[in-house]
């Protein structure tokens, strides 16, 4: 068996799921809402699924659903796309990474990578005999540090994956630190995967991506979610944008990865993303209000609360609770002992290099308001 | 870029079928129905995207479709499997053998590959660095040519790919060759991913999986598809069955891969699986009455055309025709000329090494009757 992949530990998302669930614990782990997305887009999805358009989809995605792509793209990120030849739907955002790390990554080929990050960029970058080059951004302000991230682009530098908004720390990059990230990749003439799932899900800080910035239109892979910005994560829709270029060479590694995605979903999508601006603004603002519940009631509690501009998540310190505990072991005990289900942020760096912090735990506030509340509660009580 | 997958043509399937539509043509050539699956499962779909699971499915699938899918297993093939530990639920066939071959595959692997073969076996294949050995099948019977077969076998080999029944050529494979096989495997300590999309679509010779051979449990990866078993090939859900052991590392891949697959859908499937015998062998006896039709047709057009045992597909010998053009020329001609479109068989072939056949042209007769007898009659008119 390949032993990389052997050896990968199951998802941290599943482990903490099923913990949760045997322990009938709150589950702030796992990044998903507990509501519904928009009724109508439920309903058109059913709909559609009964007049009769159940086989396969074309290969790039639906014609309707890769024009309401771009729009959104010309109208949120001001970046212009063409629908034909720049817009690759996939099955859901993890999809979309794969594609693009296959798209670009030859044996030998270097990829710069930012911890804390998401846990399938590595096994895949490795996998496809990529080298990691990590730079570590350090709490509580996440500051890009521009010295390391200059000495880990080099001459076989293929390309950057920044994640914006972050996910675990819920770091949006501001423009001067995107700036200086594609003054580097002018240097060294390198790509970006742009992950920027959480685009519509800012609070204050505006989401900008490094796609819109001067020359970055031609260099840049930016990939949406349909889960995080409808609040569907089962129904696993993305979309690529790229340069017809790269678009075209994504959309062999998606033929070979998965071939294409299911219409009904695919419709209910495109309805979703031509929603009035309202719609987004008003995602992000509910979502906001969740997040200052929770933020509030953990610094009650005691925690170390980190600042957040965007995504589902917040981090917090837990050395004021945490009784010498490491993270893993506390977020068992918090699970176990409060009922109440986070993340060990140390899942989010690099298991083969370096010393993680363990002092840290991501908490998803995309839960109704009672459920935030409940699980502060608990947490009261716990403590 | 990746070179590799930069330099993959755009998959015959999809270049067929926009040029079928463009020229308004009958299209005999990408693998889809023209009808719909079952309309209880339709409307199970449709009322399960209403009932608020819209959230991520558990990695590897939802417990009632890994027990359908137990059962169906158990059932159809006599195979027990674990539907907790031994079963994961993918985005399709196609992504179900990609997370197979990287469940499998360290650089330098050799692969074990059977022409004619699916377009996304070869590029897979290689980007992780395995060395394919490929064994070709002639025409018109399709035997397996076993010494070609064990020199193929050697120290490095990690996995056949045995695909049957098999796509394009519609051979079924019998006991003997399959214990052939088997032989080589147990000889070579190799696996087998075992590609039985087509596992309910035989026409007279039963379909037997190399999984059910005495100690094949243990060494084989075998892959359905619900596309195929119900008609439904624009939901993308497939499914994989392995020991434990092994299935948990096509899990992970499928992890990195696209993580889970839509609830609604899954919910569908489980319920299509435990359906009685009756639909799939109604199912396989409608499709061997398609077969029967079209090759009966082509006969009377004046092609030259192969047995089919099972799958979507028949093969044609062109060379009565095609006026001394290659398979390539002459499908676009029949599309542009006649208004029918098929798959030229070369591109089954591996495009580096080898020179394919250029007499055989691939239909698909998973169409409605009225359809494949217009189609018979635009070849008759055209002729
Ligand atoms: C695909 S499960 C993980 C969901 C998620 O994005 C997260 O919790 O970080
Ligand atoms: C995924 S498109 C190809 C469908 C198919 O299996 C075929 O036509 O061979």
């Amino acid at each position: 068996l390949n032993r990389q992949i052997a050896n990968q530990p199951v998802t941290i998302f599943t482990l903490m799921s099923e913990l949760a669930r045997k322990h009938n614990a709150i589950n702030l782990g796992q990044g998903f809402p507990d509501t519904e997305g928009p009724q109508d887009m439920v309903q058109l999805a059913a709909n559609a699924l009964l007049d009769g358009r159940n086989q396969y989809a074309p290969l790039t995605g639906l014609p309707e659903l890769r024009a309401a792509v771009a729009d959104a793209s010309a109208r949120f990120q001001n970046i212009p796309v063409d629908a034909e030849s720049e817009v690759v739907v996939t099955s859901g955002a993890t999809e979309a990474l794969a594609a693009s790390f296959m798209a670009l990554i030859e044996p030998g080929d270097e990829v710069v990578l930012i911890e804390p990050l998401y846990d399938t960029y590595l096994p895949v970058v490795r996998q496809l005999g990529g080298i990691p080059r990590l730079v570590r951004l350090e709490a509580p302000d996440w500051a890009l540090p521009r010295e390391a991230l200059k000495n880990a682009f080099g001459p076989r530098t293929k390309a950057i994956v920044l994640n914006t908004p972050m996910n675990p720390t819920g770091k949006v990059f501001n423009a001067e630190e995107l700036a200086f990230i594609a003054d580097l990749m002018r240097q060294h003439d390198s790509y970006a995967i742009c992950d920027e799932v959480y685009e519509h899900l800012v609070f204050g800080a505006p989401h900008l991506s490094l796609m819109a910035l001067p020359d970055m239109r031609e260099r840049c892979i930016r990939i949406g979610s349909a889960g995080k910005s409808f609040s569907f994560t089962g129904w696993k829709v993305g979309y690529v944008t790229a340069p017809a270029p790269l678009a075209a060479v994504v959309a062999k590694a998606h033929q070979n990865l998965v071939f294409a995605t299911a219409p009904n979903l695919q419709r209910a999508v495109a309805f979703g993303l031509n929603k009035d601006t309202a719609y987004f603004t008003q995602l992000a603002q509910e979502m906001d209000t969740k997040r200052q519940i929770l933020s509030a009631g953990l610094a009650r509690v005691g925690f170390g609360v980190l600042p957040c501009q965007g995504s589902y998540f917040v981090m917090a310190d837990i050395t004021p609770l945490a009784n010498g505990l490491d993270d893993m072991a506390f977020s068992r005990l918090l699970t176990e002992q409060a009922g109440v289900t986070t993340i060990p942020a140390s899942a989010f760096y690099d298991a083969q290099s370096g010393t993680p912090p363990r002092n840290l735990i991501r908490f998803a506030f995309c839960k109704r308001e009672e459920v935030l509340i409940e699980a502060v509660a608990r947490l009261e009580q716990w403590k």
